[in-house]
Formats: C-alpha cells, structure tokens, sequence
C-alpha cells in the first residue's frame, strides 16, 4: 500500500492512502485503516520527520567517485526536518552556493519507537520506504569538512512521493535519478553496503529511533550540479518518482 | 525569569516560571504568564528541541587544545532531540566508546519562526538561554571524521535547568564545568568567535529556526573525560547550574 499526504481543496493536508498512486482515499494513521474516496488537489511531503539520519558513502562507486575510502562503519550525518519538501516544490538554490548537486536515495520511514534493534528484527521497526534526494551544497561540503551546513539548507530534503508500506526486501530496487529527463544516477539497493537492517541496527545502538524518523540510505555514483531551472525525478522501483523543480 | 517544565507528583510534566530557582509558579507558554504556586518533585529540560544547532571552535582556546584552525565561519553539527537529558539525568556511557567528554556551552532558545534574520535583530527571535553539556564520544569523532555519531547517542544532551529569559547581552557570562566539583572549564561568554547574535544571523539564512529550537554556542577549553560515577555540572553565571552523573 501506499501512505501519504495531500492537499485538498482549501488548502488542507490530510493522510491519504492509494493502491496505484492515482486514486486516493482518506486514511487514519492511528488505525491503519483507509476509508472514502479523497480527491488530492497536490501531493505533501509524506512525513515531517522528527530527525533525518543520513548515511555517506554507502555505495561503492560513489566513495570512488569522491575519492574517498569505504568506510568500515557507516559515516552518520543529519539533516533538519526544517529542509523537507515535497513532490513538484521548488529546490531553492541558496545564495551562499555555487554547485548544488541532487543525491538520489532510498529513504526508511521508522514506524515504531525503537532502540538497540539488529538487524533481523529491524523490519518491525519500519514503516515503509520512500524516495529522498540528499541535496547538497558541493562546494560548502568541501570547505567546511562537517557537512552539516551544505546539506542543511531550506528545501534540501525533497521526499516523496508517498511510502511504500508491506516491502519484505528493500535491496533488489533499482534507483535513479534524472536531470530534465537524462538518466544520471543508475544503480540498485541490492548494492548498499550497509543493508537497510543493518543501518537500522547500527544507528539504533546509538540514538532512539521514533515513528516518522527517516533514514537516508546513501547515494550511488553519478552525483553532479543541478542549476535553476532544471527538473529533477529521483525513482525507486517498485516506489514512484519524486519530482522537484530548482529555483 | 526563569522557565522551564517540571515534574509533579503523579509523573506529570507541566510548564513552570520561577523568579529565584527556589519556588515555582504554573506557567502557559501560549500567553506567557505565571499562575498559582506549583510543587516539583524534580526539574526536567526545559524543551524538547525540534533541532539542536551546534557550533564547533567557536572559543580559540578551544580550537588551540584540539590542534584545529579557527574557521573563517561557523562550523556546524546537529545533535538529535532524542539525546536530550534533563538536570540529574544520567548520562549514559556507551559501549561503542572508552572516552566521553563533557562540553559546558550556552545554549540559545528560540522564541519565534525566523529566517534570514540580521544580528542587530536577532534578539527577537530568541526565548531565552540555558546551559547545554555538548557530551561528545571523543574517539568515535576522531575515528569517523563526522561528528554526528560521537554527539548523538542518547543522554549525550543534558539540557537545563531551565531558561532565562529578558537577558539582553548574553556576551559576558562565566561559564565553567566542573568535574566532581573541581573546575575544568572555566572561560567568558566574551570570548565567543562567534556571538551569539552572529550565530541566529548565520543559522537563519541555511534554515528555518522555530520555537524551541536550540543553538550550542560552542565550548571553551578544558574539555576531557568522564568516567562513570562521575558528577558533571555546567554553570552560566545567571542562569544555573545543569548537573547530570556518569553511568
């Protein structure tokens, strides 16, 4: 199933949940239950995450592309939930950057508190999976060396378009992404080297994790720039495809 | 005035304002008032933060002792809501680390949604200040590169004793740490690279700040260990004393 959030008319958001991402009806968080038919003026952000755990180079060809070592451990970094848009919002290039690249991710929305899980149990902890693009402020991330500041920014944490609920196996899902329709980032989950359950179990040993956290998965290979203007679909198989403009 | 949140008898949290730390009154945040007498069994942290901002080097003592460059801007880190602690909590030793610091900062509490503030307006954004301990897993910030991990495990953000508010310069507070009350850290919020100010000016033009939102100011030097069974207290001349144990 899918679950999200719409606009509907008069400007409201309310929880929706779809079979095909086409049809919508009315749906109660709290029951898990989907009711009326919904009709959805603009789709939300699925989830304003109370924290966005973010994973570095879990691909092997992007570590390679940044000319940077596979890490042993996975590398944490974080994002305020005050950077989330949703599907068709309006990336805003800020004024302290030069090179703004889209990072195409799989992104785990946790569904219930949880702490000091492994790996095989971590699958009760998920809610469902969604599309995220980790945009970054290439040249603040190299000046500043922790890269909070250039992946912190307004808009930076497109996510959407809905979570996928009922997925057994994430990691045989190919991701993508495209800039004004041109192919520029290919690869599939089945790559991690961290699988999702072990990112849950790693991150859960060190912070409470809570219902609506989300944790980015990390990039493949083929980040670049995005300017003002350009279109950019992060797609997930089996998932859909969010979409963000660049202003 | 001080305010913050306090728990009754039965376990409940409730918002309290105080005039000297001692007796304590009902609060309401929403009209900003004090009512009738209030008995606390113990203080908790005065707000959950949507997001904790953390400044690296920002006293140049502090940047000397970890052999680092004082940077040109801010560097910034987040810890997440779920390390947050309040006064007398337990800070927890995790297992991945043989050597947690303490770090005594003034912390910033925001009052209002702000974005793109100025410094010389940066006051009205601001609730009030408290006193923060940045705990910090030491060998995992060296081993990863990135800090988040070494900042975020849960305890690692006491957080307290509560906020004072209607303080108009905050850039001439003692600030010290005291490890089983031997002084450790002893510096002046005078000596910050970075007013605070400067900071609200810095943040708010990357992302929305909103209320009860905390920015760390950074810490001077003296950091280093703790050890289970220790006592850690932080003290800001005019607003208190966060004292927290090791175990």
């Amino acid at each position: 199933m899918m679950i999200g959030k719409g606009i509907v008319a008069g400007g409201k958001t309310v929880p929706f949940a779809s079979e095909d991402g086409k049809s919508f009806s009315a749906y109660d968080p709290s029951t898990r239950t989907a009711g009326r038919a919904l009709e959805i003026e603009r789709i939300a952000a699925p989830v304003i995450p109370g924290k966005i755990i973010a994973v570095g180079l879990n691909y092997r060809d992007h570590a390679r592309e940044m000319a940077l070592e596979i890490p042993s451990e996975p590398i944490l970094f974080m994002k305020p939930s005050s950077s989330v848009i949703g599907p068709d919002e309006t990336i805003r290039y800020p004024s302290q950057s030069s090179r703004v690249d889209y990072e195409a991710e799989l992104a785990v929305v946790i569904g219930t508190t949880c702490r000091n899980v492994n790996a095989a149990s971590a699958q009760d902890c998920i809610l469902g999976y969604t599309c995220f693009n980790d945009v970054t402020a290439r040249d603040l991330q190299a000046k500043d060396g922790q890269w909070t500041r250039a992946k912190s920014f307004d808009t930076f944490a497109p996510l959407g378009p809905w979570i996928v609920t009922g997925l057994n196996d994430p990691h045989g899902l190919t991701v993508t992404a495209r800039l004004n329709g041109e192919v520029r980032q290919s690869s599939n989950t089945a790559n991690l080297i961290f699988s999702v359950f072990d990112l849950v179990e790693f991150i859960s040993h060190i912070m409470t994790l809570d219902p609506g956290d989300v944790i980015a998965t990390g990039t493949p290979s083929g980040v670049g720039p995005m300017e003002r203007g350009d279109v950019v679909e992060i797609e997930i198989e089996g998932i859909g495809v969010l979409k963000n403009t660049v202003g």
